[in-house]
């Protein structure tokens, strides 16, 4: 049994090879690029996914995972983990007949070109038919892994985050719902305005590039394992704790927009960077889930990075590179402006407190075609527009700023938008928890990001993709996720503000 | 048949894949990876060298090789050449004993420690055990690869460049040797000097930035297709013609030193990004050995960017850069600045006309290291310095500065150095025979690169490495590489500017 293991464990190490050559290709890609290679680079990628996939599916992966499904039971975390993840990836990988996963790619390639065109010319009709086939082939094929009793959108929301069910979410966005929404009617209607145009002033980019360095030290990302570029979007990359790369880009009329976004991604790379010695040399050493990754870095961008007492700690360091910019604003100033709050339109633009309600619409709607009967697609935008309204108070003018805005659903992806909205409410359970054995905002006034790190890397971080998000939550806390906390902290938080 | 060379270049197509993914991290490395991520990388090329290997050594291979053996002669060039490349592959990979390979890694390995230590304290005594056995093993291995009546060093010769031997570099050191040697005396003695100080005036590295990329447009190389960024020491990469990428290092002091850079590491790019459409999809777009590569850099850097008539072309422009700092600077005054020569130690240092004397030096030594009975590695610094002394006519005060100032030796790159010396040599054959063509000064001084591109993408760019160093000669002069015309050009333009 011991060579089973170490042999399987070896197989999973070369396939962790090629998932690191693909991490630095697609690194690579992202940033710096010659745009004509872009045919070149999409046969390589294509290449490299399929020798993945090849090895995740083999006889020879097949047989290490019928060698040890009798032992589960007996065998160490690490390993069950292991083999877990595997047994999903040649799950997933073998249930589904391989001419329906061409077809559809080769629909969600088609649909996706077709929602890029309706998109910019409010034209949902042109995106309506292929909408529709693919929300039915997304049907057909979770029906080839639906388990006995399960039901089909659960499929489809534990995937993207392990253990998430439809119960789970309705009653985390129940909760939601019931304080997030009086408590925007609250803001929207209270008479304070904060002064945010000071946040506008001029920072030329290297400045910005050096404060970048700046804070993303102070908060804990190690850059003699890091590095720090510029790309259209922002995003952290990994491929070894040792080599966890951010990417930010710079608005030289708002400085903030990078300096929330560095901290953001910071939280990402520590994360990553973080992971025990027994796991790093282990396709382990990613982090879990996509819900949790958001968790850390939704930690240091809002929890520290929005709140007062990190303000007070850092307003002076950040005026050591900006002392006339910022010459007379106070850390309260700063604190107001970054903590503005504002119905909008569209998810992405959205502030700390409606966020949750953007990604809440989409859920409800994802819930109603994958578990309703009888949901024409060509109803959703009115549907999309109304829960809108009811939300949010606002109206989309338009498809364009309405249910065609995100680019998911045109690649088949549904019961991925949920998770957006997990992050930030993972993080104030932690934080919750966190205060339980010390003072946080103290620790962040005095600047000790250090104490706080190491609490959640005790917590999450070490672990890796050892246990599930649920057994995470578990191990930490003894309760599973909870809506409690999120819609307590922005209750706190904005009532404070604009109460 | 048909369907056997089909299956065998999809077998390389798919060795070209891991070729392209080395590219990529090995660019990635030299250029912004973290450097705590040194582990990591070591153990990732590790691997992807390995499948290489396996792959290009494999039984399949090996049924490939021996399908096609006895079809060799009927097949086109370019499927021959597949032939070619990858039975040299597999031969080398196949006669020698994998245990050498490894003794041989773990002995360079530690003799590479002990040779920068040494060099660094000034202290041949210590390497020379290592290079001793460094050069036994590399005798024992080459052995594995001899064949009847072949020598030894013409085995690593062929290694380098393909199809040269020591004879033919006997022939061709004899004929620079004869003249360099001469005029390099004349240099020396000669009362005129030049004036290099205006060439040290301050420009800012993001000045250099602009610079760099006006010129290498300028000069040819397709930025759609490339990308310019900054390394410890400049170099090209290439995983496909679409992505053909330079580095450089800016010194705000001495502009000329990424002037040049980019000149000579934009010669590599355009080989690169000029392959063929028959071959691009092929291991084969690569460019054929470092001679030629060097060829193309050299032409470039040297006969187009360090001529007259480049001078002439290029001083405005660049004065609409720089219009302060070379105000009353003539093309005239940079041709001469850019074509300094004197004696130096440290060949990486050398100008154009005494950098082949220093290649010299290593060739000779090496060739009684060789191909000559009981020489002592004990003499060898005395052995080097007596030749630079007899050749430039200066001493070396040390080892540091002599025997100890290269890396290769400690690599068990031996048969390499000469290849240094091809690359000027080639570039100032095709010039003779470009002229037979068209007025080459006169189309540099009117900038048009184009034409003179479009001769060497189609005498040389275009094949990749279809064709040997040898047949390419052949096929665009009927001789084959003659030393006579890099003499003639180095004795028109030294003694044009210093007799």
């Amino acid at each position: 049994m011991e060579q089973v293991i170490k042999d399987f464990v070896d197989y999973l190490g070369e396939i962790r090879m090629y998932n690191q050559a693909v991490a630095v290709m697609s690194f690579d890609s992202s940033t710096i690029a010659p745009k004509g290679s872009i045919a070149a680079r999409a046969k390589r990628s294509g290449f490299f996914s399929q020798k993945i996939f090849e090895m995740s599916t083999s006889d020879e992966m097949k047989g290490f995972l019928e060698q040890l499904a009798p032992h589960v039971d007996t065998l160490d975390d690490i390993t069950k983990a292991h083999y877990r993840r595997a047994k999903k990836a040649y799950d997933n990988g073998t249930k589904i007949p391989a001419h329906l996963i061409k077809e559809f790619n080769e629909l969600k390639s088609k649909a996706n070109a077709v929602w890029d065109k309706a998109r910019k010319e409010n034209d949902f009709a042109a995106f309506a038919p292929y909408l529709e086939q693919v929300i039915a082939k997304t049907k057909e094929i979770a029906g080839y892994r639906l388990e006995e009793g399960q039901s089909l959108y659960n499929v489809l929301l534990d995937d993207f985050e392990e253990g998430m069910t439809m119960e789970a979410y309705d009653k985390f966005f129940g909760k939601l719902r019931e304080v997030i929404v009086p408590l925007l009617k609250t803001v929207v209607n209270s008479d304070k305005k904060y002064d945010t145009e000071f946040m506008k002033a001029f920072v030329a980019k290297d400045m910005q590039e050096k404060i970048s360095e700046f804070m993303a030290e102070k908060i804990g990302y190690d850059l003699d394992r890091g590095y720090i570029t510029e790309s259209t979007h922002p995003f952290c990359s990994g491929s070894h704790r040792t080599d966890v790369r951010i990417t930010t880009r710079y608005d030289e009329n708002d400085f903030a927009s990078s300096f929330y976004s560095v901290l953001h991604e910071c939280g990402h790379a520590i994360y990553e960077q973080s992971t025990s010695d027994e796991i790093a040399e282990t396709s382990l050493s990613r982090g879990i889930s996509s819900g949790i990754h958001e968790s850390q870095s939704r930690f240091y961008e809002n929890i520290i990075g929005r709140s007062l007492p990190f303000w007070k700690y850092i307003t002076d360091e950040l005026k050591t590179y900006l002392p006339e910019e910022f010459k007379n604003i106070t850390p309260q100033q700063f604190y107001e402006a970054a903590n503005q709050a504002k119905p909008s339109l569209i998810r992405v633009e959205a502030d700390e407190l409606t966020y949750s309600l953007h990604v809440m619409v989409r859920y409800e709607i994802e819930r109603m075609i994958f578990s309703e009967e009888g949901v024409d697609v060509n109803d959703l935008p009115r549907i999309w527009n109304e829960k809108i309204e009811e939300y949010l108070g606002v109206v989309p003018p338009n498809d364009t700023l309405g249910l065609l805005q995100d680019i998911h659903w045109s690649w088949g992806y549904f019961g991925y938008f949920p998770t957006y909205a997990l992050g930030s409410a993972y993080a104030a359970q932690f934080v919750a928890y966190m205060n339980k054995e010390m003072d946080v905002d103290a620790l962040i006034e005095k600047g000790d990001f250090a104490t706080i790190t190491a609490w959640l890397t005790d917590k999450i971080h070490r672990h890796g993709s050892v246990y599930t998000p649920t057994q995470l939550m578990e191990k930490m806390s003894g309760e599973q996720l909870n809506g409690e906390y999120y819609a307590a902290y922005l209750k706190k938080k904005f009532e404070g503000l604009f109460a």
